[in-house]
């Protein structure tokens, strides 16, 4: 079993070439839901949904969010009506969300949802959030306190981040079947996804990080850094905001307690030596991911690693 | 200032009459929303929302609810995860449905929902919905008891009805407003719609139906009969399973207590003396309304029937 810890975007494309390179019943992906929000009323997993869609391949390529080719007419009348629409929701992505808040309103679980949703979607990769209970990303700066979606999209990640924290976590539990799936699993991967936003509040829910400690598994990473840039996203100032130096080197130290190796692009074949110096195997690749070859590219090469 | 008592489809043909008829500032619609109800986990008011979307010129004249030339990319997608979707509705009328049952939950009560989405809609006349309390049409059905939407949408009024009662309107209080429309309005029209699920419902709220007999306005009925038949739906039945005459002159007989005039078809003349033996005076023309003619038409002689 190749078990995923994955945000968004970047571990989606990841995801996705894993989807083709392994039986997608062998994989077992744990997202991050602490980017979830209520916006309209509804119950919003922006990675879960990233997540969904791509496997069920129909998101959309291009911007890297949605379902490829929805339209956007409640959108639209919502924003009629006075409603805030900073939050491009598109109308199939919208019945996501209607059927989400209203099973989580009849009481059943964020993972119960999350398992009927990839089911009619045809996914055949098990989907588990992180965690059945609310932890909320929770951006402190200079202009005050706001949600990881009003930073990274009504803001534009444009405030300084003075600090990261997840409100919630330490009274969280982990998902049913998250800690099983670290402990059973024969490969974990980390996912190129923001350490701060997007892995970190996965490794806070209390038993996790101690999981990926313990597990017979290798655990490999992929950096989600090219020199002090994300590939994409806000990396950068948040893991600055944390103290992690904003590399594929910090990115590794950040997994230092539990990662046996870890894909760096070749551009930072320089920080080679200060990796494996924390005990981590490395391996210059591109990370860049753009085809559906990148993808698979790449998965091969994560996969490889694991043989060595 | 005109007041009208209405369920939907007829109701709405009526006062679009009414709307260019007379100053739209002075027109007062209490509505019925016992057929109110939560679908997908959306409160859905369909009679408002027929209104609304009528006095907002954007309801679908040819289906007779719903807005025209809207999508349903939602419900497809509703579809798609197992969703019932016997009940069709269209993108952008989820918008309305999502931002009702936001600021629902969010704590604000149907009459100032019912506000805010009549003034973003540009709509001059004042809308109430006959309470704020959950009151709920239950037909009793051979085959159990069932919700009129139920009974109406998803069983195409089929299952024989043996009794129709109104769940919870003895505790509910009209919603603020109704009373003081009633009492200080110049003139009250009970529209053309269902005697038994449309306007028995408002009749049934505790203070309305006393209000009716002591206001000094005159009331004026609008038969929603032709013969034994609805203009449209399934009024005969509904009628006749409360052991009201499915007729005009069971329609007014069931308002007899408070109506001064009755508006009916001219095919229903032999029912005029029957009608006045109980001390109602009546006009007999065309009660159908097809074209905005046939409504402003009908509206104008509804109005001469005050002056008489």
């Amino acid at each position: 079993m190749l078990v995923v810890l994955t945000g968004g975007t970047g571990g989606a494309k990841l995801i996705q070439g894993f989807s083709r390179e392994v039986d997608p019943a062998e994989l077992t992906i744990i997202c991050n839901t602490a980017d979830d929000f209520v916006l309209h009323g509804l119950h919003i997993s922006p990675d879960l949904d990233t997540i969904m869609y791509t496997l069920a391949g129909i998101s959309d390529p291009v911007k890297g969010w949605g379902i490829q080719d929805d339209t956007f007419t409640v959108l639209h009348q919502l924003e009629k009506f006075g409603a805030e629409v900073w939050f491009k929701l598109g109308d199939r992505d919208i019945a996501t969300h209607i059927v989400r808040t209203h099973l989580l309103r009849a009481g059943f679980k964020l993972s119960d949802v999350t398992e009927r949703l990839r089911s009619k979607l045809g996914i055949k990769a098990k989907i588990l959030p992180m965690s059945n209970d609310e932890v909320e990303t929770r951006i402190e700066t200079s202009e005050g306190e706001i949600s990881f979606q009003e930073y990274f999209v009504k803001q534009r990640w444009q405030p300084e981040v003075k600090k990261v924290f997840y409100a919630g976590v330490a009274k969280s539990w982990s998902a049913p079947g998250v800690l099983e799936a670290i402990c059973d699993a024969a490969k974990i991967v980390i996912c190129p996804s923001n350490p701060v936003t997007s892995i970190g509040p996965i490794l806070a829910i209390p038993g996790v990080r101690d999981a990926l400690r313990r597990t017979t598994a290798r655990v490999v990473g992929v950096s989600p850094m090219i020199g002090e840039s994300a590939i994409s996203g806000p990396a950068h100032n948040l893991m600055a905001a944390q103290g992690i130096d904003p590399s594929a080197h910090g990115a590794a130290k950040s997994y230092a307690d539990f990662l046996d190796g870890f894909v760096i692009d070749r551009g930072d074949e320089r920080l080679r030596g200060k990796i494996e110096a924390l005990g981590i195997r490395v391996v210059a690749t591109s990370v860049i991911m753009k085809s559906l070859d990148d993808k698979r590219r790449l998965a091969r090469e994560v996969l490889a690693l694991f043989e060595k």
